[in-house]
């Protein structure tokens, strides 16, 4: 063994680069496929799976990855080959998350709210060689089959399971996963890639407009985003974690493989359901959940008889918007302890978390609640946050208040977006991921979210964050839901409006009343000058859409 | 951007290839450097470090590592460079963990207990060009370099705050370290490495014959083994952590960068000594040390006015020889939960931990010190553990009896030994990290250490392990300490010889009661013929010497 390595960029070595190189024993390609074969030898009888009745040990699972990985390479798959599976978060769906890099290949996790048209285009672009889909998703995927040119193998997943009056669509795969599995050897391969760089998953982001984006993760990002939220989140080990975020979505955050990296218990769960997610808090001692503020608004919401209680303290780890101070407090009344984090499709999920500060413990609930809104710092995987100015791509100064777009880079920054090297290029320019999010630096370093770049609305010349107007919205006592955007006005240019929701089964408010609440608590020009009341559209995530409403206030005509 | 990368081993380039580099946006080197930066983004007002009076905030341990890497740099030290670190577990070793390797240079924290001539060795080894040296260790630094080639630039630590009663010598250097510092700027670039498999870390083997080895630590690695500690040991964020283990001994098992990974408080220690041990750990609020066994016999066996109760549980991460039953339980009565790991400073500190099982639970006291004695199960940047067989290098049966060599591969393996090509190709041999460490394989998977190869007795053709028979002898109610070796035999070749050191206070047994005392528990061939009392000699990092223990056992002649 005689040898010299420099790092490749012509620096001269150094007798630390000399006969020092990278081999079997002390290189191995970073891969989430690691964590299951850890958990599943040291820790084989703990149990890895609750579904309804069925419970999964971590042998269990590892020896259903094992045959997936198997019965896939038997049909051929194999390296940079796209699995794609539609279902809801059920172990099938778990499983292949290991199973499929298991075999080199490729896991695209669809969307399950997606229409017929959109599937298509994503199982063409992705070039699908297999679909595993649920028997609840068959007709959507019929259809979706039936409108594109891939012709992957399909698989049914025959669930045994289903939520409580679900309807199944019939079978319209070649066999059931079941038969598919037991095709596989449960002592096949763990596979692993040779290359850390090499792709694991393909997620495609529910754009708004135009066709969607695909997204390439890779090994090493999905390893080291696992073991960082193990870290971040402090993931106890043993710890129940319940799937009420779906894995579809930017693979459940990663939480797909930091659970078992924690050798945790996934809890699945068909369908996001208070009446179903209270009696498994309550029965498993579930102390972690994720999911979009929706979730928590279902929670809160929730009937009376529905909800349980329990003893332990359940954590919510919550993107998206920022949950207003009344739903945070809301869910600490209810035994959920709310953590506020920022991230993207592109970023593996969180990469800016509200981590409590040393200051926040003299606050009241109003005061907390108003700090936890924030988005907060970067996660130990994410190198650098910035917040720079839009024209001159400088450092906005950290005073709470001047807006810039959010910068991010890192080892957990997607590999870039699949077959589309423009829109790569776009949002790696010089060298930062451009998240297109708008935001302020406190001067305490945190940053705080203040809106996507097409949702400000700028009123006079001025900035006016929809997401402030927002969170005044929230606080009004008859108001579950509001989104505000742009109303083209004649005078100002654009004025703001309001998308409001009343709660269930209370008077709803005028949209007087609601004009006053945000003149006690808003700057004059931030108040809306329209209110509209009614339910809010959503995507299917659960975000809601303002392009919609956008389009409707538009329809308004110009405010003056 | 057009291009297509495979992963240079010939494999045909897919679709997830192309387009999808590496850039600065998505690739960053690993590094524990940016614990630290992100810390004193994210928590600037937390104090990083505790020393007697002294306490430094985020802020202010970053702008002394930043004026250190810059003081550095003006110095001419860059990529490659060896700056040599001589100290207690002061500031100033925990900054140059930080300030070294920001300058690109390596750091050498060198074994305080070595003598003139092995230090002497190492700096010319190493090519030492700066030695940062404690004043408690000057004179022995003096007559080291009076000894060497090698001419470094030489910086005292002059300590403020020395243990009480602690001997400081004359300053033997051209300034003092606050001085140097003093010459640097603390908003200096924060440096890190072009390639995450730069060195950063050099660490000497106290081999017990022969030269020290020099273990060379990658950036890679210890980011890994760092982000794996607060993982694995479910380090709270803002822990305070007492340097109990000697910062020196693998980087404070990497625990230098895994603390500030977490954000916690260092709490440094100028002398392993209970009087200050226990003070600091009430006054702290301390809930994790990590040390020799050594460290757990000194706090067990401090006197009453030198202990002090804690209301929290302090958590004792402790590695080399496996705590016998009895200490584990004289710490839990103390207040400390102990957690045994085995590892080497080839890996980074501990690379296989006892966790707890599932089925502990039904145990008593004994039981559950029994089974916490074993090593266990490898940590989540450990690839592989096997123990095999040393003639046909196959794994051995999980059967907890028959006895192979741990071989070890992952992340966390170090680059090699510096300057040692066919040192390293031994320890690498066919793809794997062989320890010398023998051990059995569990029916449960868990490892537990025999011995070193050069530890087995064999007696009569029959393996017989130190360790067990020392496990007995620990539980005599009069023995504090007990080393087993091999004596020559004249009819079985070897014959196990016991030397213990009774508990002070106590009459001393004889050896007939302890040769009874071992009839009781061991089979017949593995109890000690000979048995000899007296203190035991001890390497610099507490472990016992057996070689020097196998000299005195040979001096006695052979056993019949």
């Amino acid at each position: 063994m005689t040898s010299e390595t420099g790092n490749g960029n012509g620096i001269a070595p150094t007798m630390f680069d000399r006969d020092l190189d990278r081999g079997p024993a002390n290189f191995r390609p970073l891969t989430p496929i690691d964590f299951l074969r850890r958990a599943a030898e040291a820790f084989p009888e703990r149990v890895a799976v609750v579904h309804g009745p069925l419970r999964f040990t971590y042998a269990d699972l590892a020896a259903r990855c094992r045959r997936l990985a198997s019965a896939l390479r038997k049909r051929g798959i194999g390296r940079g080959d796209t699995v794609a599976v539609m279902a809801p978060n059920v172990p099938a769906l778990l499983e292949a998350h290991y199973g499929v890099p298991m075999a080199g290949a490729v896991l695209n996790a669809i969307n399950v709210r997606l229409d017929a048209a959109t599937i298509a285009f994503i199982l063409d672009h992705a070039e699908a060689r297999i679909v595993i889909v649920d028997r609840a998703f068959g007709k959507v995927m019929a259809d979706a089959l039936a409108r594109c040119s891939a012709r992957p193998l399909v698989i049914d997943i025959d669930e045994r399971h289903p939520a409580p009056g679900e309807a199944l669509a019939p079978r319209i795969g070649r066999m059931d996963y079941e038969t598919f599995l037991a095709d596989g050897d449960p002592a096949g391969p763990w596979g692993g890639p040779a290359d850390e760089w090499d792709a694991i998953a393909l997620n495609y982001t529910s754009g708004t407009t135009g066709n969607p984006k695909g997204v390439v993760y890779h090994h090493r990002g999905a390893f080291l985003n696992a073991l960082g939220n193990v870290a971040a989140y402090q993931l106890p080990r043993h710890l129940a974690y319940l799937w009420t975020l779906p894995m579809f979505h930017c693979n459940g955050w990663c939480f797909t493989w930091a659970v078992t990296a924690a050798a945790g218990t996934h809890v699945c769960l068909r369908r996001v359901d208070p009446s179903l997610i209270y009696p498994l808090i309550a029965e498993h001692g579930v102390t972690l959940i994720c999911g979009a503020p929706i979730v928590l608004n279902l929670l809160i919401h929730a009937p009376d008889d529905q909800r349980r209680s329990f003893s332990q303290t359940c954590r919510v780890l919550t993107g998206g918007a920022a949950p207003p101070s009344a739903v945070i407090a809301a869910m600490e009344r209810l035994g959920f302890a709310v953590t506020h984090a920022y991230g993207l499709t592109e970023t593996y999920g969180p990469a800016i978390t509200c981590f409590p500060q040393a200051d926040w413990d003299g606050l009241d609930l109003d005061g907390r609640a108003a700090r936890m809104a924030r988005q907060g710092l970067g996660n130990p995987t994410v190198a650098d946050v910035r917040v720079v100015d839009a024209a001159t791509d400088r450092d906005v100064p950290a005073d709470g208040a001047t807006i810039g777009e959010i910068l991010l880079r890192g080892s957990t920054v997607m590999k870039g977006y699949l077959k589309n090297p423009k829109a790569t290029a776009d949002a790696f320019r010089d060298g930062w991921f451009r998240t297109g999010d708008l935001a302020v630096r406190h001067p305490d370093g945190v940053v705080e979210v203040k809106d996507r770049s097409k949702d400000i609305i700028i009123s006079g010349g001025e900035n006016i964050s929809s997401l402030e107007v927002e969170e005044a919205l929230y606080k009004h006592p008859k108001v579950m839901e509001a989104a505000v955007v742009a109303r083209p006005d004649a005078h100002w240019g654009e004025s703001p409006c309001a998308f409001v929701t009343p709660k269930p089964g209370v008077e709803p408010p005028s949209a007087d009343d609601v004009i006053a609440w945000c003149r006690d608590r808003l700057a004059r020009f931030k108040v809306p000058r329209t209110v509209v009341f009614g339910p809010l559209p959503k995507t299917s995530t659960g975000k809601i859409q303002k392009f919609v409403l956008r389009d409707r206030a538009k329809a308004l005509g110009e405010s003056r």
